[in-house]
């Protein structure tokens, strides 16, 4: 297909139209076109053309060439008119006065509650300006507010209209509070209850509540109704998690899972979770950045079968087969009318009120099913990844240790030369990383930030913002990929040229607490919570702390960020199991200075237990294999224990990623990973 | 008043009716046997006399001597006749029948739902025979179950006719679960709704409506209707807690709880927990055991006026004074009537569903009222004690210090020769207290627990159960006493004769948790969930770990246990604040051979910042004083800082206890608490 990348002219619809014929595509112009403006507006992919091998079961090369062309021509057709903030609240308010409701909320958020979003949900980011990945806006007809925490309080004033947006932080100064005070009585205010979750549409509606006022679900978005030029629902490709790297069947999952619902009464549990379904049907797909997940809703019956609601034209051909016969496939729309069958039958229906969209609840509630309010049934044995994954797992890290060692060599070599900026540097990392075996994607934006930029914990390096790397400064980088083996994540702190005595204490106390709790066993039932002041113990004595979690769920080949399992201050009740894989990432900030994180990805492992125990064992094995940065470490502040950690670390990193690499960077490692004793 | 403690014979109706209107008292004889009835119901209270103070302005000796006569009598009355618990429960059927539902339930709580219930309440161990500190039962027409915790599988099994309750487990096999897979399709279930938090009503409610059924809160509790001789609501007389114990004045604690209510736009707060309302009001009494709490329940205004509801013939004469204008009094039947104004004047009525008993929900939800529900408003401020308080506190552990090290070196002398048995030996423990200045009694039943029996975390010796004390043996006491001004609660481990050396390997383990959390330094912010890893790393190193918290918190001459604050794996959010006391209780136990434990009582203080602390360093201060058995540590487990933790802990018991104790005590005293490396 390298002569249909060749930019071809787009020679009209009645050509392509005998063209489609020709190949025996079922689509006709128009809705081709509908079909690839799903595609532009899902996230790109590693392979921009594998969209075509849904238009027709054979491509040939004329045809993809004029599908490209088409494709570069929507692409690139005139945006619609751009409009300011102030016109897109005035539309917004009277939609809402039309719709008669005094307000509305806007949540940065789709139907599946996760942390991407495809481009059509960017409704917070469309009426108010504001692109982080966490926030909500209130719209109510005389004022608004928009909420967001900490790491984007700066974002939102140079994004946002303050005579439009009053903009609060929103656990200081939160929603709830806000619509207690701004609501009057008898006021309505509208949701979408596609947008929110259960839990969270009953903690508004009782701040509602609170002033006399009341929620009310809206069938149509009025965001959508006023946003002319929104993108459809993303269409990428569903394709097969082989085998080979998901490690057991579709079929034992559901087997398994609905075995479980069953003993516990249940009929059937809703799955609004893309990453739930993806890995209980061993499928990925590509509809948002950075996570391979086929947007999708789906219903688990007791009897193991699947209920598979999906846009049908995403499915890669033969996926079906793939699927098997176990799973019913059904247009996305159709899923309420699955629900209110459910209901009709009297049935007793699992869904997540913590995950799940208040629409399931409201829909299954009008059905009259039984609601059973239980966490998502996939999430714990998502978690706990079986040896198949975990042996993959072991060897996406291998290559990604020898993608990131050569960026590091490289970075030692070029670095003290001076000239270099955040955006090249990150640039130069992901190069590194394409070549790699089963490399698919990124597994987030890269952080890539230099001196006083490092102290930002969210940093996103932009043309505007980006820092050279100077000498006598730190560049922290915090990166991973997806592999069709494992999900990478890691972040490397490196001093540039010779690093302050402050600089070098400060990273030292991180260290000691990534390897408090790299070395740290704990008997089974022991939570992420227990073992959180382990980490930060060292810094605490400083009087120093970091302000995010230790450490976060990863997937396999899924979200770099996933449940239930946390090491954090936040409560958490889920005891760290075999199998689960979770980062390691104490860090430190000094605000317009430096940042300093340690990041290792590590699994939870049952141990040898010594003589005399009495409980089961665990402990973590770390998957990350990348040298740290020994000009920051201060070996007087280490203990045996913690030196002997290390060194035994940086003989395995050595010994694993010295074959996999060049003889230079090998030269290199070799340096990079000697005893900390030795010169 | 030493003539009327001598035995007088009760000289009728008559007489007593001539000596009480003599000294002016209020009382008829048939209303005076009520109120004795009543005292006989409360808890035995260090001054067996005081409560003459509530039956007449002055009680000269003939009237305490007729009182005295009169209590005894009915104190001996026969009691009505045994029925087994066959019978019971076939009576409680038949009720259940008469008031039209299939089952109820039947918790250990009283309408309070604390720790300590008084002896009217005692419903389930009347109706089953189990008489542990936790426990529900169900009763459904053809079935019934017990669900009690580990603590006490045995003793329920001992207890508790296994032919007519199913005994279960309440972690493992929950009692939601036993409702939804029990009740059929359309039963109802009866329950008492003052015996209840909101929270757990609507978790049974869902678990009956998943299996079709219902709950009905009942008018009328059942037991109460067949328990013939069911003991009244205890009386006890309401004393003020003086302003030099309490350190702040009640209207200054009622003007700061109520402004910050009214600033949450709430116009009244609904305090169901005598504890809480006891430190706002600056009362104790003696309905309960161990605990000082008056039973009432009071309405928090935001004008900072209190309406308090109590059985009025427990308040000792002149506590209206000390109440002052901003508290009015009324009967604890009035409470309903008064949150019906609320609801009728529309106002905002703030409760803690956790804490509350579903009735207070139910009433201000019928009434109209704005229910907000948020936790206790007195529970945190309560927590962190005021410099008095805290000074208090200091006094109080100096003083029980004083008496358990006597106790110590009693044990170290008497025991060696053997014969000791737990009970005799937790009594002599009970007299050393007793002396003491401001002891008012024991904070909870004291643990005393010999070889395999210290093993039990709460074990209670019974004349059947007790062992004695052998050479070879390590003995364990957990106790602790109730001073006006400070509550102590202390573990130590003792061995007689020879120890082990698996029992001194696993002594320090325990004795490097508690040291490590003494130690640590923490930033403001942190929770106990943060730290709670710290109590245990040594024991998970070698593969154990004890299966209770490391930490609660602890009141000011009130409830043992108190929160929000808590050390413990169990998810918790609140922050460990300044003036916060808490237990530090690492421990250890070998089923059927030793228990270990090493508890003292700590302060979270403010901590001098090191040179570069960016945030407020907190710590822990400890206040409890009594030597820590040498002969039960390892010194080559310690590392330097745990060798100079203890010589530096010892070395402060043996300055602040000496000067408190006999010359033979000080001389054991000086012997036990030398430095670790001499002999």
């Amino acid at each position: 297909m390298d002569e249909a990348r060749a930019p071809t002219a787009y020679e009209g619809d009645p050509a392509l139209a005998r063209l489609l014929e020709a190949a025996g595509s079922p689509y006709e112009v128009a809705a081709l076109r509908r079909l690839i403006a799903g595609v532009l507006a899902a996230a790109p992919g590693p392979d921009p053309d594998a969209w075509m091998a849904l238009a027709a079961p054979r491509v040939p090369p004329e045809l993809a060439a004029q599908l490209s062309a088409l494709a570069a021509t929507l692409r690139n057709a005139a945006p619609a008119r751009k409009i300011a903030a102030a016109e897109r609240i005035a539309l917004l308010r009277a939609e809402l006065a039309r719709q008669g409701v005094l307000g509305f909320l806007v949540p940065r958020a789709d139907e599946h509650q996760r942390e991407y979003i495809p481009a059509r949900a960017q409704r917070l980011a469309w009426l108010t300006g504001f692109t982080g990945s966490a926030g909500i806006a209130a719209v109510l007809a005389d004022k608004a507010a928009l909420f967001t925490d900490g790491r984007y309080t700066l974002q939102a004033r140079a994004q946002v209209n303050g005579g439009l947006y009053e903009l609060r932080h929103i656990t200081d100064a939160p929603l709830a509070e806000w619509l207690t005070a701004s609501l009057g009585h008898g006021a309505v205010l509208g949701y979408d209850p596609w947008l929110h979750t259960q839990n969270e549409v009953e903690r508004y509606a009782a701040a509602a509540e609170r002033a006399g006022a009341r929620m009310q679900a809206l069938a149509q978005n009025p965001i959508d109704a006023i946003w002319t030029d929104q993108p459809p629902a993303p269409i990428a490709p569903v394709v097969p998690h082989p085998l080979r790297f998901a490690g057991k069947s579709a079929d034992e999952k559901r087997q398994e899972i609905a075995a479980a619902l069953a003993k516990e009464g249940v009929d059937a549990a809703v799955l609004t979770s893309p990453d739930s379904i993806a890995w209980l049907l061993n499928i990925r797909g590509g509809d948002v950045p950075h996570t391979p997940l086929p947007l999708s809703f789906a219903i688990l019956h007791r009897d193991a079968t699947v209920d598979l609601f999906i846009d049908l034209r995403k499915l890669a051909p033969g996926l079906a087969v793939h699927l098997g016969d176990g799973v019913r496939l059904s247009e996305s729309q159709s899923l309420g009318a699955a629900l209110d069958l459910l209901g009709a039958e009297g049935k007793c229906v699992q869904a997540d009120p913590a995950a799940s969209a208040a629409w399931v609840f409201d829909r299954l509630a009008a059905s009259g099913a039984k609601i059973r309010r239980a966490a998502d049934p996939c999430q714990l044995p998502k978690a706990c990844k079986n040896p198949v994954e975990l042996d993959g797992a072991r060897a996406a890290h291998r290559r990604d240790g020898a993608a990131l060692t050569r960026f590091l060599a490289w970075l030692a070599a070029t670095a003290p030369a001076g000239g270099l900026s955040e955006i090249a540097v990150s640039d130069r990392l992901e190069e590194f990383r394409r070549g790699g075996e089963n490399f698919r994607d990124l597994s987030f934006p890269t952080i890539s930030g230099a001196g006083a930029n490092g102290a930002i914990v969210h940093y996103h390096a932009t043309r505007e913002s980006e820092r050279r790397l100077e000498p006598g400064t730190l560049y922290l980088v915090d990166s991973g990929a997806q592999y069709l083996d494992g999900t990478t994540d890691v972040t490397r702190t490196v001093a540039i040229g010779a690093p302050s005595t402050e600089m070098r204490d400060r990273f030292t106390r991180v260290l000691k607490g990534h390897i408090g709790l790299a070395l740290c066993r704990f008997p089974k039932g022991t939570t992420g919570s227990q073992l959180d002041g382990l980490a930060r113990q060292a810094l605490w004595e400083a009087g120093l702390d970091y302000d995010h979690g230790t450490g976060h769920g990863v997937g396999s080949y899924l979200s770099v960020h996933e449940g239930p399992q946390r090491i954090s201050k936040l409560p958490n009740t889920q005891a760290l199991l075999p199998g689960m894989i979770v980062s390691d990432e104490p860090g430190y900030y000094k605000t317009g200075a430096y940042g300093i994180r340690i990041e290792n990805l590590v699994v939870v492992t049952q141990q040898a237990p010594p003589a005399g125990a009495e409980r089961e064992v665990l402990g973590f094995e770390t998957l990350t294999l990348a040298p740290i940065d020994r000009a920051l470490i201060e070996p007087k502040l280490l203990d045996e224990r913690e030196i002997a950690w290390l060194d035994a670390y940086h003989a395995r990193v050595a010994s694993e990623i010295a074959p996999l690499v060049d003889e230079a960077t090998a030269a290199w490692l070799a340096a990079a990973t000697r005893p900390l004793g030795r010169r």
